[in-house]
């Protein structure tokens, strides 16, 4: 019988979910719509019954090992603890681990969202075969993973890969995190959007994105924007250009200080991909020195919608004891 | 009979060398002063001498298992070779290991100096029990090594660490590497000094610097600077504070992204400690995340002057097969 997994991916309107085998491959999948405010047992039952269905589902297949879940916000893997989740109230200081192995009957293992996609990117997405890996999801935040020697990082208190607040303009705009001038606050989807906005509210010429949002400025998005780069628009490469060099600088300093193989840009944003690769690219090879510049590549993220799934299944299949 | 193990840090002015046990106590110390372009072969021949110095200071005290050497430059310790160093010709693709053995007799382990000052804190200094560790050396140009999870890091082509190389003004000076507005191109020795000459000539108010140079701003030092930040002089506090500054906002970010125990700053301008720590420090408060800026500590580097002899001898402990 095959070993199998269940990844599981916890995001702000979405419970994915899906079993995977040891090479992981997706053998049935299934999501669940969920409310970020419907509250934190409801959203336990959902798992349940996610759980329920992929053992019925597994019949047939394989035995189910263990199960992965990556969450949006500050966990501890090891003591099982979910400390806060970003944009889902109600998940205070939540023994994770322990409800749901007592409900599920499986081995349960819970991390960070994009410390599970950049673990699933590594195990057998675009960074398979490397051993020092930057992840990076660039969608409403930027966040980080890092393996480093063929393992996930998570730092001396599990809050490594912060990439989104790495600084990019000294004294630039304030961010969330209380700093000042972060990464996130430039290339994050709101402050594309806000830069667009501004340009075009300060006379530059476009072509397209007026068109496009049909005057309503308050309609655009990333991927209008990536639709009128692709038509063409000045204003939208422009937005692009600015993006990826904002990225770009960061990077360069991280492959200085990381010297990874790889760096996997994943998320929402990098569906823009071309329009901010090229860019990141040109910045890294002007930036990052000589010997670590030539070292890393940088690629799209491959698993895609699956990321959470895979990532989900490869950390229970890591964190299983063997 | 003990374990002990010879430790060398070659600079461009000394070879210095010491006998160390296993617990990092120096037995022996001797220095050697070297001119930078005496050739390869000199400085061999220098190795050598010292080698054969300790081989006999050890006969009463235990037996050499290793020598480690500290170099400052481009290293590939796992192919023993040295690939350039920073100020030093003649030095392109040296099989040092190979070449130091045969003479020798003795295992020798070579790798980059800023990787060895980090080690030797880290085994025996100020970073003893930690698992994370950014080390960072301030003088005329600034080095890094990273320690995570308990061993020395040092990336995918041997170049990780690059602290010097991180972005801190978007398009600030340029520097060496080809990119502009480096770390190093504002808290490095000479730009330190030049900022303090340009506050001068701007007619910023200083009491004390153009005493203690004597009215020739050429004459001044980061030791001057420090001797007048300590008597009061504004110029002198500013360009310390401004110093401090930048290089916060640089580990403020790498405290975002690798979540260490804790940050030891060495080299020459750290013995200004005190000017710089507490801009340092005040800046990581205000910028760097919370949880992970709660969890690091940033002090001053413990072994001084030894740094190099017991870091090069901590190296060939910890590289020496069991």
């Amino acid at each position: 019988m095959n070993d199998l997994y269940i990844g599981i991916d916890l995001g702000g309107t979405f419970l994915k979910a899906g079993l995977c085998d040891a090479l992981g491959e997706v053998h049935s999948r299934k999501s669940i719509k969920t409310k970020s405010d419907e509250g934190k047992d409801l959203i336990l039952s959902d798992i349940m019954g996610l759980v329920n269905y992929f053992k019925k589902k597994a019949e047939n297949l394989g035995i189910i090992k263990a199960f992965g879940m990556g969450v949006p916000g500050l966990v501890d893997i090891n003591k099982g603890i979910i400390y806060e989740l970003t944009n889902i109230p109600g998940w205070k200081n939540v023994p994770i681990r322990e409800i749901l192995e007592a409900k599920t009957g499986l081995p349960c293992y819970v991390d960070n969202d994009v410390n599970v996609m950049t673990l699933g990117e590594f195990r057998y997405g675009a960074a398979r075969g490397a051993d020092n890996v930057i992840g990076l999801t660039l969608g409403t935040g930027v966040g980080g993973g890092l393996i480093i020697n063929g393992h996930l990082y998570r730092g001396s208190t599990m809050s490594a890969g912060e990439i989104g607040h790495v600084n990019v303009e000294k004294n630039g705009r304030a961010c969330n995190c209380g700093s000042f001038g972060c990464l996130e606050q430039y290339v994050g989807n709101k402050q594309i959007v806000e830069r667009a906005i501004e340009k075009i509210n300060a006379g530059k010429e476009t072509t397209v994105l007026i068109d496009i949002v049909e005057g309503n400025l308050e309609l655009m998005t990333p991927k209008i924007l990536s639709a009128a780069a692709e038509r063409g628009d000045k204003v939208a490469i422009e937005v692009w250009e600015e993006t990826g060099e904002y990225l770009g600088i960061v990077l360069a300093g991280l492959i200085n200080v990381i010297n990874p193989d790889i760096i996997v840009i994943g998320g929402g944003v990098s569906k823009s991909g071309k329009y901010i690769l090229k860019p990141v690219t040109k910045t890294i090879m002007a930036r990052a020195m000589d010997v670590s510049s030539k070292a890393v590549s940088v690629v799209l993220a491959k698993l895609g919608g699956d990321a959470g799934i895979i990532g989900g299944a490869a950390l229970a299949k890591e964190e299983l004891p063997l």
